[in-house]
């Protein structure tokens, strides 16, 4: 890491199809100084900075987007975590280690204290709270138990599930008594998958026949399915759902890049009335403000201090690579939740 | 009426596209006597036979419908009004006049006594118990207030606002202070969605195109969406819905005469998550034993009898025209409830 700073900004939005490093531009950029701070502002050093999916709206620009679109010219904004080097907010000092969804992707920046929160000292690593404790694992947990409800004795299907959201749905609802069935996109990802107690996994990019690969781990059909990847998958699933089934609808990746004349059309959709199946689209910040997520704290952090949850980083190294390591989640190339590691903790610019 | 007793059978299941009159046998046969009846059976002179779109499922056998199929060489059965002739039940006695989903159309039958309950004496006309009173009301009131519990201040979508389901739906949702807009088949259902008091409607099948028309009668958005209908007509009102939105996913008819090459393929249903809409598929048939049930017949008895509530039957007379009566609906030829008019209330056979 060299001592000069660097920012990761957009150079367009995407107006169709896949973003590209062209989209991209990484520069070398002045360190701020404390003595620039106005009051009421912070100067972070970043440790980790967070890849997701939902960006992929971001990139776009779409006026659908729940979430502000990239602005071109401007640094790449998001989750991530980081140090307090100075302070003009009793909010935050010196040495506070921090984590919050207005990280601009810069190795050390100045913001306003808004979107910003203090992490308790715990002894829990920092880049924990992109993930095991994050927003990836609030959004399983919204998923699996305030939208569908999944109860013991129940099976539940989940796709993409090595990924960030996908590995703690599974094991939120092995915890719960669920039989857990899973599909992943790699060999190494379903044995993966299945190393996180999931009683069945499959390999959907080498199964074939989707709706028969669920039915063969499903053999008794699916109460609950979490859906991370839309399109072929969601069509297959459909046809596989017992009455009164729920799907937590928190993504379709499979679609995110897709253009109009590359669209998947779902056909199965009719099949939720005779089945009375309920599907339940969701965003994850519309419950950080519910009871949900004082539970969720709760649940998470009981289970990691009895060593009964796991979670797989996939971390890539450095500001410079970060751009590739976003676009590799609209690949399926992540293996894990993906956080880019900008600097260490006891590092100084 | 000719005094002979009348039977209407399945010929034979619908394999694929729309069913004909060939599919049905309209059958002189003999009328059951008295002295036939063994213990606990009644014999029952049906007055009204109701024609659902429902039935579609019935008549093509598929394994996933959720009410048995139809039976070739069997007479057709559904939801019926009549009066009880004779009775070796200690629950029935002659005269009573029922309800039920297990009436055969046939002008007089023996049945056993399940799937049968008496009507109480309250001066409204038997019909009406296929009507604002019956199943399809029902399913309006679980749709709008159960599932999508629909607020005042908020809009709401119905599809096929003048049949069976929709002109309830429509006046439910009136009732409950809801801006309501209808799309309907032809100018007169157009007129008669508004005469129900919904604030605005269309012709569906003359205003181009439909996501236009929608925003056109809904410029704030949709809050609600009551889906009769399904296929196009769904997909541009999953452009149109609002944060938060909820789907009542009541029938879709435009779907249930299709072939694999006709069907709609849904292709906005990626618009659910960024708008955070949950779908409800249902079946009325869930609810009866739920408090909702007596919620809405205190509900709408109520409304009834305040003259606040109206309601359009057509009327289609003899039990010779039944089958023609119900193929009208899957061509969207009825204006309003469809029954089945079989004998008077005071003639005999």
């Amino acid at each position: 890491m060299s001592p000069s700073n660097t920012s990761v900004k957009l150079v367009k939005l995407v107006s169709s199809g896949a973003p590209t490093l062209a989209n991209f531009k990484v520069e070398s950029i002045g360190v701020p100084s404390k003595a620039s701070l106005q009051s009421d502002q912070i100067l972070v050093r970043t440790l980790y900075l967070s890849a997701d999916p939902y960006m992929r709206g971001r990139l776009s620009g779409s006026q659908d987007s729940y979430v502000d679109s990239f602005v071109a010219g401007k640094p790449i904004i998001g989750l991530g975590v980081g140090v307090i080097e100075a302070s003009t907010s009793s909010e935050f000092k010196e040495g506070d280690v921090v984590t919050g969804d207005q990280f601009l992707w810069e190795a050390k920046f100045v913001s306003g204290v808004r979107g910003f929160i203090k992490i308790p000292a715990s002894g829990i690593a920092p880049a924990n709270y992109l993930g095991v404790l994050g927003m990836p694992s609030f959004t399983a947990y919204v998923g699996v138990v305030t939208l569908a409800q999944a109860k013991a004795g129940e099976t539940i299907l989940i796709s993409a599930a090595s990924g960030a959201v996908g590995q703690v749905a599974v094991q939120l609802a092995k915890a719960r008594g669920l039989r857990v069935v899973g599909a992943a996109g790699s060999d190494d990802k379903v044995a993966f998958v299945k190393s996180l107690g999931a009683d069945a996994a499959f390999n959907y990019k080498t199964c074939g026949d989707l709706n028969a690969a669920i039915r063969a781990v499903a053999p008794d059909g699916v109460d609950v399915y979490f859906d991370n990847v839309g399109g072929e998958f969601l069509d297959a699933a459909l046809l596989n759902m017992n009455a009164f089934g729920r799907i937590a609808e928190c993504g379709m990746i499979s679609q995110y890049n897709a253009t109009a004349d590359t669209a998947y059309h779902i056909q199965n959709l009719i099949r939720i009335i005779p089945k009375r199946i309920s599907i339940h689209g969701f965003i994850v910040s519309d419950y950080y403000a519910k009871p949900d997520y004082a539970n969720f704290i709760a649940e998470v952090s009981a289970m990691l201090k009895e060593g009964k949850i796991t979670y797989k980083l996939d971390e890539v190294v450095g500001l410079e690579n970060a751009p590739q390591g976003l676009l590799d989640l609209f690949e399926g190339k992540n293996f894990g939740k993906r956080v880019i590691k900008v600097t260490d903790a006891q590092q100084r610019l």
